[in-house]
């Protein structure tokens, strides 16, 4: 057990930390040549230009204004100017909900923090005598200022539970007024949006195989005969994987080959020259710029023969469809009901944004969709469990004693107290991050392999399973140590009321641990997050040696998404953290309540200043915070009533079974008043909004828009594709509109494709498009966007 | 451990109880006199009536054909000759579904059966030795032809396994198939049905309040907004709960009168008169056919005020209205999609048959239906757990051993092998019948009040609560003996691995109490099903006593519905006993299987003669019997793993481990794939039968039937009423149609409410009408008929 030394130490270690962060985050963010880094969202909005006219060469690196070097700390009073509604104009609703979750964290827990301090430890402290003011306190362990430190029998349970009881009751009134607000905050976004593709039409799929008939007519007949009066058109989809593939092998060549022209230009006395065989380096010398000619040739008649096959081979069209219907009404209609009487067959669901969709898993038929969902549910079981092995080893390396006995030569510099609070403080935490690094990559490959088709989903699932990952490793597996096969051949062989004792005695025993934790995990991860070293290293370097054009640049500098599948779990872990200490050893919560502040300004900042979105879900991830956070309230209070049941508390425990039944009943009932705003869309809400638009465009013909808006982005001409993959084509999600207000900045910049480059006419109209639609923007950020831009 | 001679002797007496049944109903059924126990769906549809023109006056009592008495089985085959369709026709969908139950369990079984006896047993009886034809066998103990016989550490196991996985894989195809039928049948029924009220009805709960607006206008208001081109109209709900009570005494009085007044007729000189006080007892003498005419001139009075008083009270009308719509696709999309910007408002379901609402519960709003909700399970539950300690006593009073001690002076009685025999064969399970006779009321009060608003529902839920009871009291409660809350006690405190291991050791040693349980339940219970001893004894005891008109006559015959909330959750419960002992003692399964076919021509015989379904829900019971037989594979995996590693089998029992998973995928396939049939009506579907209607009746006007269809019963006039009390009100529900085809035969016979007598004149137009729309059954039953009418 660490003592409020160790602790002092790993928290003087992580605080040298996070400050160094954010020191060189605040001397780097001021520097021009870091603009990119750290300001991309405004170049994407285009509301921000490369500092091209400034007179001094060395003032377009580094900032020579040292006034601006003494208001080092500024940014976090900066990200506060920029209200709610604007944030949602700026970054989506995504994000501004993202953000509530930290401000309900604080909500949550500030209260029952000095509810706790004030009762609490108090309560705790004095075991029979008070000497809860004295001096010896504040270097005694911490376990004094626990629910260690109380006699087992003592009356004294009667204060925790009943702190357990204002705590479910507070967390829950504040979950439903979080909920309420945010289901408002989603109708009133999806309300004020203009006309969107995604509005007027489903996604159809398991379309049935009609002999004789291709799949567009059997789907025309279909709604033709079944929303007669509300079809209006639809989209095949067509397998273009292969297509697309060529496409981003030709946009590679087109870049390279305006390179060399621009190198050509700027030489003109020597013309570039390369050798054919692998990666330039042997075989054959040749034109570079005529051997690029050519190869674009050659690749051009393939694609194009590639393009017709597509078209005309009914092998390369999937049993699925984009319907469009000429209301909100008809497609709400259609996506809330059951068509066919196969319910299998004609399976229809609210199609995803066009930037959405993920395309690869449209083809999947629903027996197969069964099938994988079992075998990936197998396979994430199997992760979660056989995955901590790794982690308890490095656990009980961490172990002093253990380590000692491994490495016996090693105990003179282990007994160092320095290096031993070092070792017991920080290694733990630290460790277990390294593992949890890896894991995403695997979650959401799993999630893909299960056959959601959109990203905002497949991030949900992925969201799910490593929520469920940390909560079993992480939290649950570091509580009670030992490998994880023998935990769970241990839980299956103990009796169901056994579990939680066996978890609730250790847990207050763990609470210096979970202290680290918050310091590295929350703290210093913070610290780094804003500071985005990797991103700005990565940048300098792309820029220095692949950034060709100027379109590459804007590609180098690579905002990014707010990682929702790694941040939400990682926050829900500290509701759980904070939900099950906020009674056992409340001294945790003040580290947990600095952490949701410094995370809430550190958000802030990045989705004002760095994140670009790539799809907006309007807050559809919501029900799945709430869920958990529920689901933490209800472990802390197994978990307690486990560990007052060992503390021989047996007059007042019985008190504390009725509170996880009427957190059940909450729970029922937020999923019933709320989920459906989530899940299905009010025909209230469609008519109203059709009544709108009728009186304010009565003749718009919307057929045109509503046709091509999902075709395969691949399948539109290549000029097309690319301005889709930097998150351009809302002329064709986005039905043109007077009133139009958000300019469409979701980036679809896939990670593992992002090696495409390009011309300089495409990204002028890029940014001629962004820039007009984001006027209205400007004028209302200008205000902040003076003052950040240094 | 009862021996196979015990078993023979509970097995005879059974028998016999059986035989002796039977008899008695062969002969009663044919005597005239209790042709209307016997036979009274005829009657109820029309197609016989009092045989009131024979000659003889004793064979209007007795049968004097004494060649019938000599073919007293041959209503069996009588029952076989009625094709399914015939039955979907004569007595409904749910009574055909209901028949199938025990078609499926002989095809699940009855394979099943022969495996497991020339595989199975041959395995557990040679234990080593191959003495399995000697004749020693027949008279050993039972547990020689079960899983006990085999030595642990056995290779043979894998037999057992095998065989699991085999019985497993064929009852699930079985139920596969058996879903398939179901649910095309139950899209045919509904299509092949005639305009209904129902198919262009939505309930809609739990309207807002509007100041300044009635519930109607705002009702009208929202669905003309909304539904603008479907809706028609709609039927607001009053309560008038207390104007059908005042309704109910009017006509009471009116047959008292009646029956005064045709005393008078017949004996002219004598005027009746009667005591006002208690029952006629004492009080001022007066003229009785006066003094009834002021009552109901006072009664009609009170009920005229009342009528205005619900009418125009605000307060008198409810948050719900039945809406309905111009075509069945504009109510299949209201019925499906929600309506409100709040969820938890305009809560919108399909409208149950007219006959099927539960009035009382229209008006519980959404957050005490809840809690509700709530309250019950933790009744049901408590009510599960509780109820078991009189089970518990009363078995351990069948406990010989455990008798002796409490009695002594009885052992010498007790030591009588044919006492013995017969306390330890017939007792127990004899006991255990008697508690459960009491049950299913309790369970519908607390179905009642959980607020479900159609009586079907009602009855669904009712079972699923019973089926639970008969789960842990009668099934777990008889394997693990002890009283329940140690039961319960013990079980919470063991690990969820030992639950399986501790009640799977103990089951072939209670293979016997189960074979008894079969033979008392099943059979001798089946036999006393289709004697109807209570109905006749009702019926000729009314006839005696209460029946004063026709009318009276008819309502006392009392044919009833099927019990379902009883029959359902039993049949389970053998579905259970069956999937369990099939691989640990499969001597059972020929006890289930005559369980099953004798059963089957019971029930038969009942839905043909006698049954006059109250409802018809098409089958929608179908999912739950589906789940519970999943269910019951489930468990029997469960137990069988939890023996086979009592038994050490360790390198054979990891293979079971798969089949549960598997068992739990192929359930949420079938509930994918099927379930929908029985929740959601396809669009596809109704945009087939509207553009039928269309095609046949162009014209049509339904608006005048949609909207009275609806209208509390006791609202419209008074005979009217009556006349729904019979079931007849089908010229509201049923629109007039030429495609018409079924009777409406449902009987809305209130038990606690069927005091109800009347007047000749209605009574002949209910028959009347019955008559001219049955015709056609008559005619294509008339082979029947007249096979039947002896």
């Amino acid at each position: 057990m660490a003592s409020l030394g160790d602790i002092g130490v790993s928290a003087l270690i992580n605080i040298i930390t996070a400050f160094a962060f954010l020191l060189a985050f605040a001397l780097l963010r001021i520097q021009p040549i870091n603009d990119r880094v750290y300001f991309p969202k405004w170049y994407i909005i285009g509301a921000r230009t490369s500092p091209k006219h400034t007179h001094n060469f060395v003032a377009k690196f580094v900032n020579l204004n040292f006034k601006t070097y003494l208001t080092f700390l500024n940014w976090m009073p900066q990200t506060m100017r920029m209200k709610e509604p604007e944030i949602i104009e700026h970054a989506g609703l995504d994000s501004a909900a993202f953000l509530r979750i930290y401000l309900l964290g604080l909500k949550i827990f500030g209260p029952a923090a000095i509810v706790a301090f004030l009762v609490l430890i108090p309560v705790n402290v004095s075991g029979g005598m008070l000497f809860f003011l004295s001096k010896e306190l504040v270097i005694s362990d911490i376990d004094k200022l626990s629910i260690s430190n109380v006699q087992p029998k003592s009356p004294k349970f009667f204060a925790h539970i009943l702190m357990m009881y204002l705590f479910t009751f507070w967390a829950c009134y504040m979950l439903y007024k979080e909920y309420d607000v945010i289901a408002s905050m989603r109708l009133n976004f999806l309300a004020s949006k203009s006309r969107r593709a995604e509005q007027f039409t489903v996604l159809v799929r398991n379309v049935p195989h009609v002999p004789d008939q291709s799949v567009s007519d059997t789907v025309k007949c279909f709604f033709k005969k079944n929303h007669s009066t509300h079809y209006l058109c639809h989209q095949i989809v067509y397998n273009a994987n292969k297509y697309a593939r060529a496409v981003r092998k030709r946009q590679k060549l087109q870049n390279s080959l305006d390179y060399n022209q621009l190198k050509f230009e700027r030489h003109p006395e020597k013309r570039p020259t390369r050798k054919t065989g692998f990666l330039g380096l042997w075989g054959k010398k040749v034109d570079t710029i005529d051997n690029y000619h050519q190869k674009i040739k050659e690749l051009d008649e393939k694609l194009t023969m590639e393009h017709q096959k597509i078209l005309n081979d009914p092998k390369r069209i999937m049993p699925a469809a984009f319907v469009s219907f000429n209301s909100r009404w008809g497609a709400a209609v259609c996506a809330q009901t059951q068509q066919s009487k196969n319910p299998i067959l004609w399976l229809t669901e609210w199609a995803p944004e066009p930037h959405d969709v993920y395309w690869k898993n449209l083809a999947i038929p629903f027996v197969s969709l069964s099938i994988r969902k079992l075998i990936i549910s197998l396979a994430v079981f199997a992760l979660v469990f056989f995955y901590i092995i790794p982690i308890a080893f490095v656990q009980s390396l961490a172990n002093l004693e253990g380590l000692e006995k491994v490495v016996p030569f090693l105990r003179p510099v282990i007994e160092w107290s320095f290096i031993k609070s070092f070792l017991q403080g920080f290694l733990p935490g630290l460790a277990l991050k390294i593992f949890l690094w890896l894991l995403p990559g695997i979650l959401m490959t799993l999630s893909k392999i299960e056959g959601h088709v959109a990203f905002s989903v497949l991030e949900r699932s992925t969201a799910a399973k490593y929520y469920f990952f940390m909560l079993v490793n992480v939290f649950l597996g570091s509580i009670a140590t030992g490998t994880a096969i023998q935990q769970l051949q241990s839980f299956l062989h103990q009796s169901p009321t056994q579990i939680p004792r066996t978890i609730g005695v250790s847990i207050p025993m763990k609470a210096t641990f979970f202290i680290t934790y918050i310091m590295v995990d929350g703290w210093a991860g913070m610290a780094g997050e804003i500071l985005r070293l990797k991103p700005l290293i990565m940048f300098h370097l792309k820029n220095m040696v692949l950034v060709k054009t100027e379109r590459d640049r804007l590609k180098a500098m690579n905002p990014k998404s707010i990682d929702f599948p790694e941040a939400i779990p990682s926050l829900q872990l500290y509701f759980l953290m904070g939900a099950v200490y906020a009674v056992v050893t409340p001294i945790l919560l003040p580290f947990i309540l600095i952490f949701f502040a410094f995370a809430y300004f550190v958000y802030r900042h990045q989705v004002i200043n760095v994140y670009n979105q790539r799809y907006e879900s309007a807050a559809a991830f919501w029900p799945h915070v709430h869920h958990r956070i529920l689901a933490s309230l209800l472990i802390s209070q197994l978990l307690l009533l486990g560990l007052l049941s060992t503390k021989k508390a047996a007059n007042s425990t019985p008190l504390l079974a009725v509170l996880p039944i009427l957190t059940l009943t909450f729970h029922q009932f937020c999923k019933n008043r709320f989920e459906p705003a989530f899940r299905k869309y009010p025909l209230e809400e469609a008519v109203e909004k059709d009544t709108q638009d009728e009186a304010c465009e009565p003749e718009i013909d919307m057929k045109p828009y509503l046709c091509e808006a999902y075709l395969h982005p691949v399948l539109h001409s290549i000029e097309e594709f690319e301005l889709f993959e930097l998150g351009v084509d809302h002329n064709r999600a986005h039905i043109p509109n007077q009133l139009a207000t958000e300019p469409i900045s979701g980036s679809h910049v896939n990670e593992q494709e992002n090696k495409v480059s390009s011309k300089m006419q495409h990204l002028e109209v890029v940014v001629e498009q962004s820039e007009s639609v984001s006027t209205r923007n400007h004028k209302t950020l200008s205000l902040n966007v003076d003052v950040m831009h240094h």
